[in-house]
């Protein structure tokens, strides 16, 4: 699998257009495509907030995650030591009260917080997708989002395509929620999803939604890599546009009586089912 | 599968004791089950909070249930009457703001609100176990306890075994997260997990502990009904005692860079693998 770290766009001008494109319309591509990752670029305020002991250890021993400030109680410093990471900062030595302040009194800190700069997305025109990808159709919620990505990285997923609005930012609880999966898998935000199905459909890639009235079932259904799970926002479901540009809908089928599942739970399942039959499980 | 909405202990006096009891060490056992449902019937004061629509229906249908107060907006008052179920108390019609001032402004109450008395705990020695049981091992985070409840009910999981300390309330955001699944799924509180896995075993119940480090792979290892799955808590797994009482002790293995999921991520697809291994999927 190729190494996505470094998470930044390498596409340009000297970049594939669509076979048969003319060049008028592979310019206009271009400036699309320019104006969208400058629109999606973080400006210099813009600061992702890291805290616990995975999240901030993955940060630390990932070279694309430019970090700028990284407090730390003298026990948290002391395992930082013992791990042979190389700082790329002097840690500020504090109370945990300190890191309290900042993440609030419920949030499992664990003496370490890191303030650094947000990874670029990639633009979905440069994956050249193998196995699993995983697209979420404005789901909101931090928790679920980062628990999402956690089995995204626990089942070698490539790439987590999101919309850039009616998406939660990658900080905070969602950070912590994700353990370390916020280094390790390249997450590429896009401006439509519609579009960016279509981008990955022509890249060969078979498009599946998930959704509870689909009309097969994920476990027996044909599957073949590469394979992009398309899973929508409890209650909402996939929007109708998102529906329609899926090569299949497939449901995952409950035997009890309650007939669906938490949104992170469900992802967990159909990346399961998914890397079982692919073979990549 | 029995009918356990009523959730009410039936064990007692006449209950049968174990084979070779004396009279006196079931006179004892008696007493100390008396004591320990005395101990966990909620007081006067115990009261149910639960929200949204799927939530609040599910436990206007449960005879078991005794709803204290329904506040509901003119919407819900509308939606509930499509619904066709009978309302054991007369709704009282409030302003959406009313529900909000009770649970918060994050909660989605969807115009509903109850308040209920808590079902009964079954005891453990009346369980006759056919299928699949879940037993958690002091999962504190109501989130992700009520994600695994939901779980448990879409998996038609037979009771759910819980320890009277350090595990959240039935109610809330717990009861939210579990969609309809309190209703659905009896939940049994023991004073000792240990004692209680011990029971199940007796009941001839195979009991398999889920840890990262397990010897042996869920998705591989030999399994048959009845079967109890234990999940601990995140970070800190199961507890000595509870592991050495277990059965067997199996790993979910993942194929990606991280190497653990979400605990509720992680019990659904514990459920998902052995439901279908035992043919309840």
């Amino acid at each position: 699998m190729p190494d996505h770290r470094t998470n930044r766009p390498k596409s340009g001008p000297g970049s594939p257009g669509k076979p048969g494109q003319t060049r008028e319309q592979r310019e206009r591509r271009e400036r699309f495509e320019r104006a969208r990752r400058d629109s999606l670029r973080p400006g210099s305020d813009d600061v992702v907030v890291l805290y616990g002991l995975h999240a901030v250890k993955a940060a630390l021993g990932n070279p694309a995650r430019r970090i700028r400030r990284l407090l730390a109680t003298e026990n948290a410093v002391h395992r930082l030591g013992e791990s042979g990471l190389s700082l790329p900062v002097t840690p500020e030595l504090v109370r945990p009260e300190a890191i309290e302040a900042l993440v609030g009194p419920e949030a499992v800190h664990q003496g370490l917080l890191a303030e650094a700069d947000p990874l670029e997305s990639p633009a979905i025109e440069d994956l050249a997708p193998m196995g699993l990808l995983l697209v979420l159709d404005q789901i909101t919620d931090p928790h679920n989002v980062g628990a999402i990505l956690r089995s995204a990285a626990a089942f070698g997923v490539e790439a987590v395509v999101t919309t850039a609005r009616h998406s939660p930012e990658m900080t905070g609880v969602l950070a912590k929620a994700a353990s370390a999966a916020l280094e390790y898998v390249p997450i590429v935000t896009v401006p439509n999803l519609a579009r960016a199905l279509r981008v990955l459909k022509d890249k060969d890639v078979f498009v599946v939604g998930l959704d509870s009235t689909g009309e097969t079932d994920l476990a027996t259904m044909p599957l073949r890599a590469p394979l992009a799970l398309v899973l929508g926002a409890e209650g909402k479901g996939l929007r109708q546009l998102t529906r329609t540009t899926c090569d299949a809908v497939a449901r995952l089928d409950l035997p009890g009586r309650v007939k669906s599942l938490n949104v992170s739970n469900a992802t967990a399942l159909a990346l399961y089912v998914a890397s079982t039959r692919i073979g990549q499980g």
